[in-house]
This record gives C-alpha cells, structure tokens and sequence, in this order.
C-alpha cells in the first residue's frame, strides 16, 4: 500500500513531518466532518500550513483523501499486527480494545477505513481500491492469527481461517456501522462477542460455510 | 417512522405521485453518486419536475436526503417481512436474494441504507436518527424470523436472538461495505454463510456472547 507517496519525490525529514502533519489533519477532520464536509481551506488552518506549501505535497483534495485513506490502513494494519491474535489472551485484548474506542466515543466516527468506503466507493475509484487493498491486508492479519489458534487446538481445525477472518472483519465493521448510526458501542460488542462465542466453541460440525441449496436444517 | 412526512400538510393523489417520483429519483442518484455529489438540479432534471415542484415538497436538500433515507427504510422493512426468516426455506430465500442483489451489481452501492451512515452519520444528526431508526426496525424482523426457527427446533432454543440478530445484520452491512469497496460479492457471501452455518449448527454449549473477562479457551 504505497499510496499517494508513490508519485511523490523523496522527501527530507522536515518536509515529511510537514506532510505528515497535513495527512493527519486531514484525517481528523474528515473523521468529524465526512470527506464532504472537509475543505482544503480547513487542512490548511488545522494543520498550521501556508497555501503553497500544501498544494506542493497535495496538488487537490483527491490526492489528499488517498494520503489519508492510506494513513489509516496503515495504522489499522500497524495495529492488527501489534494485536496477535494467534493467543486467546492476544484475541481477547483485541476485542477488548476494539470496544473500548467504541465505548469511548459512543461509536462516533465508525471505522477509520470502514466510514470512507460508503462516501467515496462510487464517485473515487482510486480511493476506492485503495481501500478494498487496506481491507485485504487487514483480513490477511486476522486470518494469520486465527491460524494460529487453530494450531494450537485454540478453535476447530478444519474450518477455513480465511473465510472466519472475512467474516469477523464484516462483523467487525457492520459493528461499527451500527455503533456509529446509534451512538452506542453495543451492536458491536454483541457482533464480535457472539461471533467470537460461535467460533471458538464450534466443534467442527459447522464445516465452514452455509450450504446455499441445503441449508444446515 | 413517519421521516419527513410528518411535517408537511396532506398531499393529494397527484402531489403524492409527484413526490414519489422525486424521492425515487433522488435515490436512484443518489447511490449511483453519493449525497455529496447529487445536488437538488440534479434531482430535479432527473425526476423532470419544475424547480418549484421540487421546491415545494423539499424546500432544501437535508429534507430530500431525509426523505430518501425513510424510503430506503421503508422498502427493506417491507422486504424483511416479507422474506419470513421464520422458516429454513425462507433464511434460505433470503440469503439468495440478498447476495444475488450484490452479485448483479459487484456490490455496487453497497446496502442502500448502510451506505447512507457513513455519509451523513456525522453531519446530520436527523439523517444518523432516522438510519437508526430504520436498523433498529430491521433487526427486530430479523430476530422475530430467528425466534420463530427456535420454536421450531431449528437453531438452539438458549440463544438469544436479539443478539443473533445484531450480528446477522452486522455480518450482512460488513460485507456489503467489503463487497462494495472490492466490487466483488464474494465477501458477503462468505461473511453470511458462514455465519449462517455457526448459527444452525450451533448446539447451544455457545452461551450466547463471549465472555470479556474469560473467553472461551
């Protein structure tokens, strides 16, 4: 996930920290206002930076927004790795602290990643690519840790690691989603909580995946 | 959830039609294009209404937006009670519909109602209320569908199915936003059957929630 910095030049250490300072701004303000309620006049005051120098790193607001989206699924990925979920105790301080932002917020904002993709997946192709590649990588992680559980003896073997990580991440940020409409951390806690619950104590009967013709009755 | 309706004086068979029109068109816009990029002469041309007409149903944009959301409520709340989750064959019907819907358009749109959250939730606290408001409503139809297969014996009496229900509804908004943002309904699918399977196969020994403090391990 290169991102924007892809088309850039390499920078010296102050004009990252400039750079970075604006990304973050950025991100601040697009998770309080939406990316429609953002201008680049308001990045500009709220990251203490003078006209010229943030069109010389962000030429317009497309190119800023992709920065940010990159920005967060950097953290997120940052996060997931730090997080371990291949431990019961690694999984549980996952969801601990997943719910804890949550709570500590009433859900507002939703998902850093997640509340970008219904307002940019139609009208920015190239956000929007760059978020589905931040999701993949996100998925990816969950799915390394659960594989882990698995061979530890921690959940089933036999059930697919990747489609429990893709379904824990939906979960996850219909959770948020929900958390964030309601202004309350509950719809996610109950998602990840009963998910989680269904996982871990699944004894292998449920061999991965609803039969789309048969049903389980 | 009388949405915008509520504040405006009766309107006769032809000024309903009108309206219709109006609102269906401002959705049809609006999810190929987002709130932020639909503008109300947008609207207008596409609904071939005059400025007046459209003026007087939605004297200015937050009400259309309002209006559309009670729509996009209205319809899937009409949907979920008719899909009757209340028998296997039903579940099984729905989830068809469900992923075909997202399969015919690569996830295109995303959820017409859960799309809205992550433009509007933090902006305009009356569209967030009436989001609310409509997730609330479908999590009750889901959940009265998974008691009625309780009384059956065909998901585990034990289980709550106010909780299932949150999680099914937070599975189906994640995975439209994955399929959305990777304009691919595989994700759905996966996150739905999955889920879907733990939920049928489920044997009860799965308590309801995950345990904060203890896990599962």
């Amino acid at each position: 996930m290169t991102g924007g910095a892809r088309d850039q030049p390499r920078l010296t250490p102050k004009g990252e920290r400039t750079r970075t300072r604006i990304v973050e701004a950025a991100a601040r303000l697009i998770r309080e206002r939406s990316v429609a309620g953002t201008t680049l006049e308001d990045v500009k005051a709220a990251a203490e930076v003078s006209g010229s120098q943030l069109y010389h790193y962000f030429p317009d607001k497309d190119t800023l927004v992709q920065a940010v989206i990159d920005h967060q699924a950097r953290i997120i990925a940052g996060n997931q790795r730090q997080a371990d979920l291949g431990t019961p105790e690694g999984l549980r301080t996952w969801r601990d602290t997943v719910i804890a932002q949550a709570e500590s917020s009433n859900g507002k904002g939703g998902c850093p990643l997640g509340s970008l993709a219904g307002q940019l997946a139609e009208t920015d192709p190239r956000a929007r690519a760059l978020i589905a590649a931040g999701f993949v990588q996100w998925s990816a992680a969950i799915s390394d840790g659960l594989r882990r559980l698995q061979a530890t003896g921690r959940i089933p073997a036999g059930i697919d690691a990747d489609d429990y990580a893709i379904t824990l991440l939906a979960a996850l940020q219909g959770g948020l989603l929900l958390a964030q409409v309601q202004q309350d951390s509950r719809p996610l806690a109950i998602a990840v909580d009963t998910l989680l619950a269904l996982i871990t104590a699944s004894s292998g009967h449920a061999s991965g995946r609803w039969s789309p013709s048969g049903g389980r009755e």
